[in-house]
């Protein structure tokens, strides 16, 4: 009896764990198609894209709605409450990536349904996308895979992303002051690579969770050199 | 015996309630200490903000593994359990607060280290930092008193927030395209607005957290009708 009731709680925690990653996919796929739908000024589908986001709040509240029954039910102990703490605190930045998509979409439609002088210039953002959706991914892996490793490999993406910002940012700004009539075009594709770079930091914040689930050690808010020493050690 | 623990159990509740509280408290003070230091040009100051950022993310581990224990050991029952759930989630954006008081001490440092070419103005800055300010403040309130009505004012303060943002964008578009020396200082105080207006978002979320603490209903993610609905009802 004592086994069986076991098995169906496992079978509970895992189908949580398979809602985060459906979660994840759908956001994956929400970046995947703002993105794209930038670069094509497909304003249908930015539309799609900001229409959907609803659908990824959704599934963050019923997640943590079925993480408290899971707690208030089977009053995990130590180990299995910390998968449910993960889940709880991996679909907030889930939530917040799926956010950034939608922002990403909006700005293409301000891009796009403004008087432009020239077409906008996206090579950069194309680049920080695939990076960050890189970062995603790695992410949502080491939370299915239960790896630590990933924590240290995206606070290490994660200052490359900062610094292809502050790139793009300098960039942006010497447009501006070639040809002012670029400003209001620059402003938001400065605003979409800003978009990009947080979704690096949610990525982040995902793999430093799946830390703490699997050695219990917190290093959220940690330097590089100690992420080294608990995700390695 | 049984009422012994119960009490116990009801200081221990109480004790992370006032935690939350503290923390709370000193990210106001964070964000009051930042624009106070932005308009003053205080520098010291403004250093100070970005190193005590690490004091706010202690906060959110510590009462974080709190809650844990909690769970842990006291097996709460659903309301119990929605307090602490609660808490989980009110730190996690008062952290993210934190982290923007931070950006603002960041940007006012580069804007007053950069070679300008006129006085920054931040006569909006100061205006929105106040609404924002004030947001935290009725969302802190609201969370102690567990007052509801907190969630729909909140909503209402927040658009115009961003609208107070979006005129704020306009003008400093309108400064850089007279004047292109101004653009590295209009978007430096850009993200600086950026941050402000982040602000507002996170208070909301607040007492957003409070309406599902003492109603049970999550109104994350929907309409002000909705809000007024559940919040009033």
């Amino acid at each position: 009896m004592a086994e069986h009731i076991s098995k169906q709680f496992d079978m509970e925690l895992e189908t949580i764990r398979t809602r985060v990653l459906q979660m994840g996919g759908l956001v994956e796929q929400q970046i995947l198609s703002a993105v794209d739908a930038l670069l094509a000024g497909d304003i249908e589908k930015l539309d799609k894209v900001i229409a959907e986001d609803a659908l990824v709040n959704a599934m963050e509240v019923t997640i943590d709605d079925d993480c408290l029954h899971i707690i208030a039910r089977r009053q995990p102990a130590a180990s299995d409450l910390r998968i449910v703490f993960t889940v709880i605190k991996v679909i907030t930045d889930l939530e917040r990536i799926g956010d950034e998509a939608k922002k990403i979409a909006r700005m293409g439609k301000t891009i796009y349904q403004s008087e432009r002088y020239q077409m906008p210039r996206f090579r950069e953002i194309e680049k920080m996308a695939e990076v960050a959706l890189g970062m995603l991914r790695r992410a949502l892996d080491a939370f299915a895979r239960l790896d630590t490793s990933a924590a240290l490999e995206l606070a290490e993406a994660d200052q490359e992303l900062d610094e292809d910002f502050a790139a793009e940012l300098r960039q942006l700004i010497t447009f501006m002051m070639e040809d002012p009539r670029t400003i209001s075009m620059s402003i938001d594709t400065l605003f979409i690579s800003k978009a990009i770079e947080r979704i690096g930091d949610h990525a982040t914040n995902i793999s430093e969770y799946v830390v703490y689930l699997v050695k219990g050690k917190d290093i959220r808010h940690t330097t590089l050199e100690t992420k080294k020493r608990e995700t390695l050690g």
